[in-house]
């Protein structure tokens, strides 16, 4: 018995075939992605015409991109299962969405965006995955994407899939994640894939979860925002940081790379933390 | 006999796989890609930095990404047989590269990039084909791409192919589009498919050419630029247009849709016309 599912991941953009298949001879490093299209499209209406992140909601349950109850898309759980399936895939090993660290965007309002656009970047739910020696890490969160990255680009209901390998470098697969005809699409062509007798099984290994990396051993820059009283403390702690000025109550700073361990203490010495925002590299 | 050849198009992004197996369900309306590294590194040298044409040619040649006789990079004959081999899976019948309206990059210049600017679009060689009916067209040229198409941020030696179809919508592939570890990781992807025996034909028919689209029937809106005299001409002949002034000497502006042979009647009638450029939609 043999199962293909095309469409479980970025709807009908061809993603499991290509990189079970085209990428073969790659050993795959990291994947980066946009890999839900209700919270990309609440994402782009707070960026592009500065709603409330409860309006942007609206609009997208008004247009039927958003459920009524909207939690596994805004808190998510739906990228968490999609980064889950890449990374079984790129890394033959199952990853269970319960190792996953996993916040959604229900906390990121206008600020958050102002901040990211003063930063050169916009803010995208990202779900991520990366090879680091034996270990494994996987991880959904909002991120600041600087504008370079071809990430920063994908609007609306699209999603994006960023895939490095050891040969290939980048490369990038683009699509409409969701909708009848999308997901249709790879279902039939997993169909015609079975009906020609064209399709390997693919397959991982369910045995333990001693190769995935805890949270507070990644490491990734940091966005964060704090009261303004607190200015002459980031600096004694962060080292040689920019500050941000975008309201008179707080600043705003990149941190250099850190684990969410670093981050932690440093944040409980320097007091006043509002918030903080990972940073793609 | 089988014959793969994922690498012959958009180096190590796989495209020829899941146009051919991953689309399957699809009737595929239309590609757009950026298939040309070389161009597309000089053009990138000319947008962001304000290099002349020549300059960045120098600078592509350094670099090695250009041969030291570059003509079929530049003279878009590389992009041209890329099209050609991506029309002939798409539509399922062969186009030789010589019934391909082919133009390169020799004629574009500061003015242009600065043009393109002004409308929002950055200026970039792509090679385009669409179903038209019973007809397929197919073209080589440098467009001004809107600033809003995934295609505008593909930058530098990347490529990328935007392939539409009737049940995926829009769909697009990214990544390096030469150097020898890309372009060896999908030829081994290819040889790991036939140890594999998980390939099928990809077969078409190069029976006639009758389906293919004369080049003068094709539509498509323009970017002119006429002399400063010429300003009462063009707005009787193309209605309303913006005009757009960046020197003292001659004015720009976009055409509506018309045909190639509507359009050099028209330019013909103005007099003046220093240079045209289509505009991608």
């Amino acid at each position: 018995m043999k199962y293909l599912f095309e469409a479980s991941v970025g709807g009908g953009i061809p993603i499991i075939h290509p990189m079970h298949q085209c990428l073969a001879a790659n050993e795959i490093t990291e994947i980066v992605g946009i890999l839900n299209g209700t919270t990309n499209y609440i994402l782009t209406q707070m960026i592009k015409n500065g709603e409330s992140f409860d309006n942007a909601l609206g609009i997208a349950q008004q247009l039927g991109y958003a459920e009524a109850n909207p939690a596994a898309d805004i808190e998510g759980i739906d990228a968490c299962r999609k980064i889950a399936i890449l990374a079984d895939l790129a890394f033959g090993r199952q990853i269970s969405p319960d190792k996953i660290y996993t916040e959604g965007i229900t906390n990121v309002d206008s600020e958050d965006v102002k901040y990211a656009e003063s930063q050169n970047c916009v803010i995208k739910l990202i779900g991520y995955c990366k090879k680091d020696g034996d270990m494994v890490f996987a991880r959904v969160s909002p991120m600041f994407v600087p504008k370079e990255s071809a990430l920063s680009g994908v609007d609306d209901v699209f999603n994006a899939i960023l895939v490095r390998g050891n040969a290939i470098g980048e490369t990038m697969f683009y699509g409409r994640g969701a909708g009848k005809l999308p997901t249709a699409s790879a279902v039939v062509s997993d169909m015609i894939d079975i009906a020609r007798d064209n399709c390997n099984g693919i397959m991982w290994t369910d045995e333990g979860d001693d190769f995935i990396m805890d949270i507070n051993d990644s490491k990734v820059k940091w966005f964060v925002r704090a009261s303004q009283s607190k200015v002459k403390d980031a600096e004694r702690l962060f080292g040689a940081i920019d500050l941000t000025f975008i309201k008179d109550t707080e600043f705003g700073f990149t941190t250099p790379k850190l684990t969410e361990g670093e981050l932690s203490r440093k944040i409980e010495e320097m007091g006043g933390m509002i918030k903080f925002v990972r940073v793609l590299e």
